[in-house]
């Protein structure tokens, strides 16, 4: 399976997020990809190679331009005010405010764009996102040129990010950007299958209204988990995409019989649908030693992920969202891409 | 004139919000009530009294019962938890999100129910704005029996708070709250203007669509200036409420005359409006010596805009917002009020 990975993400190294009210190291750092690319080689899973530059056009697809500007300049912008430490926001529009005039004060500006101050942005943060972006477009030229599979092996993740707003770690949805690029490309029905254990809020918000591209999401339960504020069964899609939105909010703590049943309605739903390419959005923070996670999911239940995705029979590209035991992740994405292939 | 105040602020004492993406000791503290307390009384301005409890239902003509429960238990059940530290929010719904399902993590909620993380809810702020609410409660009850004017010593201030949010150091809105009071006690019309450095954000969102409180603010243009998403211009009410919503945003720096033509467009609109009742949101941070906000008042004018908002000749309440400069916050509100008794 080829593997598109840039060194970029590197730049994006924040040293601190505010978590559940304190401040603590971050947990999405540079050395996530580092064992997940380690991990990749030493099985010996295929090519690694750059991604090819695709231009701003297929992400502002996805992304509003006003968004897009705002990430590309927010840390020149405050470097020229001598700032030096991240960025976190400390203010946000909620009901009854504004959305349509963006403040000049930077500060301002980060809370309009982003929904929580976990997601620190850095020198590099633009950068490494964009190259994030063209590790999935790349990935799935290969696949819509004929691979079986392709994997984006890039960070920081992308589904929590939505059409104009960042958080949960995420800046650019580089997932929905490549279900996007199947679609601009001609396919007529794309499924984008979320297994990180967070909902993928970004994603769905980006989706909610369509029906080309069905989205589904296993997750822990909102109602506890991160994000909160969105992931619920009842959440169906709005619209021409009434219908085309499922998620599966399993209670923390759920075992893995649970999460295999919620997989299995999810596949033969994206089986009714159609589908003619798949885009997955990996996260594997649903293993059991994840810091900040509480799934139970080891390595024969990765290795058996990949294998019924790949009974999909799909052309698939793997986006490498959440996991953040760090030791492990690697080995957690690889049992996933070896099951896959051996499915 | 009748001050009605409470000790029970000093309940409400954060260690640090966050300011600009940075960690400060909080700038709302309860040595301003203190300051404000001594310079009413050192100026001989009149009696000092206990607020009379008014009971939950003139708190909850403004704000929705849902936030009232959660402003009520939060600290309970976040000792419950064995927690301690002042609690600060660090994610939030955005576009997208639902606010329809309130999540049961603590942290969730006080995301859902807030737009800063300057605000840190502590072991005794619902019973120091529960205090605040029945201060301003009891001074309006004075002015609807007949008195001048009355004025409400206390904190945390309140103008930033919405019908279900919190910010801004505000928890309940207690002009609003006041406003209400006068509604219900017959008023037809009654005047809300809000004279602090920043936008009434919470008051204008409160009262966006009625026609009988007509809702007014001088302020820094929120373009640079705090609460930054709402205060522009062209925000002039919805609905049955369109024309009833006038803010005057300067630019930060704006020099005096510049401000008391703003009063004066706002003071005749009041009296066009033919109000019956005048509640003040009186902040003080307007002042040139204020260390987070860049007007250029100074104790002449403190008691010449006293003396204009006499000349309405309405009855009238003065409900305490902001003003952070301690030392000087209580010579200021004296000046007011010297100028209003004067006047």
């Amino acid at each position: 399976m080829l593997c598109v990975h840039s060194p970029l993400h590197r730049g994006h190294a924040g040293t601190h997020e505010i978590y559940r009210g304190e401040l603590v190291p971050c947990f999405e750092k540079p050395e996530r990809a580092d064992f997940v690319l380690q991990a990749f080689q030493r099985a010996g899973l295929g090519e690694v190679r750059a991604p090819d530059d695709h231009g701003l056009a297929p992400i502002e697809r996805i992304h509003a331009p006003r968004y897009l500007a705002f990430l590309a300049r927010v840390w020149d912008a405050w470097a020229a005010q001598g700032g030096t430490r991240d960025l976190l926001p400390a203010v946000w529009p909620t009901r009854g405010f504004r959305d349509d005039i963006e403040p000049d004060n930077l500060v301002a500006q980060l809370g309009l764009y982003s929904f929580d101050s976990g997601s620190p942005i850095t020198a590099g943060t633009w950068t490494a996102a964009l190259a994030g972006a063209h590790c999935a477009l790349t990935a799935q030229a290969a696949v819509a040129q004929g691979a079986r599979a392709a994997f984006s092996l890039a960070r920081p993740p992308g589904h929590h990010a939505g059409t104009d707003f960042y958080g949960g770690y995420c800046f650019l949805n580089h997932a929905a950007i490549a279900a996007q690029a199947f679609v601009d490309g001609g396919a007529a029905r794309v499924a984008l299958l979320d297994v990180d254990y967070h909902h993928g809020n970004g994603t769905q918000q980006i989706f909610y209204d369509r029906s080309d591209v069905l989205f589904q999401s296993i997750h822990g339960d909102p109602r506890t988990e991160y994000p909160f504020y969105l992931g619920h069964a009842d959440e169906t899609g709005a619209g021409a995409g009434l219908g085309f939105n499922a998620n599966y909010p399993l209670p923390a703590g759920s075992d893995n019989t649970r999460w295999f049943e919620a997989l299995e309605a999810a596949c033969r739903r994206i089986t009714a649908h159609g589908a003619e390419a798949l885009v997955v959005s990996l996260g594997v923070d649903t293993f059991e030693g994840d810091p900040i996670s509480r799934f139970h999911l080891r390595g024969p239940e990765f290795t058996r992920l990949g294998t019924r995705l790949a009974a999909l029979g799909l052309p698939t590209v793997f986006v490498l969202e959440g996991g953040y035991a760090v030791a492990e992740i690697g080995d957690n994405v690889v049992s996933v891409l070896q099951g896959f292939e051996g499915g």
